[in-house]
């Protein structure tokens, strides 16, 4: 499972989702491309999220992809998912892959260049990186990185860097020619009125701009 | 590590403890006479968890005594903990006895009778029960279910219990009397103005009865 295309990487939210089930929301996305889940739930239980990770695992096995799950080791290992994904305030990416093993996927998303480093040294698999253009997600978050932010990381590591933060259509193509293996949405496909249809058009610029720029290391 | 007294058995509670060091608490309560420690931080991050997990683990190792980890299985495993407390909203005991292994400790409170004998059958080391005479900590609890429903918790199983919910000096010989082999307290001990003091004269008031009944089961 360590190889991943990273092109479109779909972030549940229930406040995106709003009245609309989660199931059916990613299922959708996967419909219209979506090559990576990630489960993140901030505010459910522990159960909460194991139910619901199990209906998405479900899904994402069907489609043959990986299903990461946000901060939580416990429930990754519950529910057998691929993966975990790390923030700063998480589990430490050398206990996580610890507990993990091998072979399951870890992303980190660093704050600075030198734990971006610090995770690829202590096992990640791939960083998270943004953010970006200013994501409406996450209205806690710090000014946006840009497209100069995200290069650096690019050229800071050599994990492959999933870009995240107020990412659409107008300016996916930009963060791919930037060095990005992928991009990171979560309102653009999860809050989007025809998620399949969102996924698909954002799928098609990444697929496209990285068949312009195969010559580009990181992929 | 799977022979425990019971006898007082302290929760931590970061606004019970208000400006005091946690760790000072509980390293005066373990003084008093604690014989179980549990890391409840329903607030915390992860890494504030593992950090202060870790600042605890090494004073209950120095006693002598099990560290438990509330919900958090993943916390529980990066630390090293003796074991975890699930809750009817928190990972299912049959999971959580498969990813820690038989020897870890695993509590549990249940809310019938039904869940009790349930995570007897899954693997459940010991239950938790109250909220007996109504706890300040948990202000959204249900009504207390006094000593009659604390015997019939304890006549419903052959795990070990141990009661919950509003437990003082005054009140804490009746609960053993019910058949509990230890009481639970947060503010009792870590909101109270000498908490080694105040565990000193609750573990007193338990061991003093326990010395009563040692014909009772369950212990």
């Amino acid at each position: 499972m360590k190889t991943v295309d990273w092109s479109l990487y779909v972030i549940t939210d229930r406040r995106a989702a709003g009245s609309r089930s989660l199931p059916d929301l990613v299922w959708a996305a996967i419909q219209g491309g979506a090559t990576v889940v990630q489960l993140r739930e901030k505010e459910a239980s522990t159960r909460e999220m194991i139910r619901l990770g199990r209906a998405l695992h479900e899904l994402t096995q069907k489609a043959g992809i990986p299903l990461i799950v946000n901060d939580r080791v416990d429930v990754a290992l519950a529910i057998d998912a691929e993966g975990v994904h790390l923030g700063v305030d998480d589990m430490p990416v050398s206990i996580a892959r610890r507990l993990l093993g091998p072979h399951r996927l870890i992303g980190f998303s660093p704050s600075t260049l030198d734990e971006a480093r610090q995770a690829e040294r202590e096992g990640a698999d791939y960083l998270g990186i943004g953010d970006v253009y200013g994501t409406p997600s996450k209205p806690d978050a710090g000014p946006p990185i840009g497209i100069e932010g995200l290069t650096r990381f690019v050229q800071a590591v050599s994990l492959p860097v999933v870009a995240i933060g107020g990412i659409n259509v107008h300016n996916a193509r930009a963060v791919i020619q930037a060095g990005a293996v992928g991009i990171a949405v979560i309102s653009a496909v999860i809050g989007a009125p025809d998620p399949q249809e969102a996924a698909q058009q954002l799928r098609a610029i990444v697929t496209a701009q990285k068949g312009n720029t195969d010559e580009s290391p990181n992929r």
